[in-house]
């Protein structure tokens, strides 16, 4: 990335997972539009960003189909139980050729269970569905699941690794570089997007450990060459 | 642990991972009984270890059922494919009141398929269906799944996290002391047995790192309270 001009859309971007990477990529000096179904809601979340960003921070926010119309690299925060509805509505508003990053888990709270369980999906993961809503020629990378929304909303260097999936090499790249831009943060590539399953399962895995010993917990891939680590 | 009169047995030890899990725990000082379907082959192998423990490693070999019969902590580490069988088969020899650690991972491979694939377990893991098919009164915690065996069976420190899941308070604390005694492991409580879901498809995504990035890769966990590490 490093390429400011071009704008990260983050679409649901209001929660706190949103909010997190927007504060951490508004920083690093990336253009960041934060898109919710409330304009209103979007335009005080980026004003909330840019309070705690710095003035030179660029930040705007608006409804999530205008800010998809704003950029080609997408960033869904949605939880599960809204990514299907929103993909629906937005697949007009998603420019040709865009990338499509999914942040979803399909946790078992968006059925009324546990945030420590997961629900089978029928395509084998939250980012598998994605891809299958997403326009055609649309890229999909399935990303940032484990980072604790918490902790990306501080001002800590974090310390967790990003693997990143997806069937598109170019895509998979891009996601890489972005998620090397919040410090303390190395991205992995983990190969084909249907490996995003075990993405998913990893971040109930790391809520029943945060639920039970009170923290907020991520993972470092250990063992791999230096080159494997952006 | 540390209670070396009391004897581990690893069933299906003549592996890679019964073989680098016994190199270690001998090195540590316990007493290792290592099972194999060929007595022979589990006393050449007991032979190798105590090669490399050096002479005063406790470490015999025999039939896996006879190995059972010896100690009331098994250690199971054959592929997924032979595991039911396995243990209907030791079903008799396991002694009430033993502690199972399963550390099978139902790869797509013991079907032909792709190590980096997990095949869906009826009960939700394989520790699930190693629970199933114990002895009532035999506790089953699931561990070790994602230690590189290479780097078991070798001599340096590791890099790498075991998290202990299982239904039995007792025996997630027994085993996390015998992970504790493998250098550079810190062991975490997982919690319930049902969590070994997300442990297992760990061990597919690090066998797709280690394919993609050529490495030995391993995890461990950040954020959480230095009391929830052993």
């Amino acid at each position: 990335m490093s390429d400011a001009s071009r704008p990260i859309a983050i679409l649901g971007g209001t929660g706190p997972a949103g909010m997190g990477l927007a504060l951490r990529w508004a920083r690093a000096g990336e253009t960041i539009v934060l898109g919710s179904r409330d304009a209103h809601r979007a335009e005080q979340a980026a004003k909330n960003i840019k309070t705690r960003a710095g003035n030179q921070a660029r930040v705007s926010g608006m409804e999530n189909s205008a800010a998809c119309a704003t950029a080609d690299l997408l960033v869904l925060t949605v939880p599960f139980e809204g990514q299907a509805a929103l993909l629906k509505q937005l697949k007009p508003a998603i420019r040709p050729g865009s990338i499509l990053i999914d942040a979803t888990v399909a946790l078992a709270a968006a059925v009324g269970g546990r945030a420590s369980r997961t629900l089978g999906v029928w395509q084998g993961s939250s980012a598998q569905q994605a891809e299958e809503l997403v326009p055609k020629g649309v890229s999909v990378a399935a990303a940032f699941h484990n980072l604790s929304a918490e902790l990306l909303n501080g001002d800590e260097t974090l310390d967790c690794d990003v693997i990143v999936c997806s069937d598109d090499p170019q895509a998979s790249q891009l996601t890489r570089a972005l998620a090397a831009r919040i410090p303390g943060v190395r991205a992995i590539d983990g190969g084909k997007l249907e490996n995003a399953r075990a993405l998913e399962q990893i971040t109930a895995l790391l809520i029943g450990l945060n639920i039970r010993h009170k923290g907020h917990a991520g993972i470092r891939i250990t063992g791999l060459p230096s080159e494997a680590y952006r």
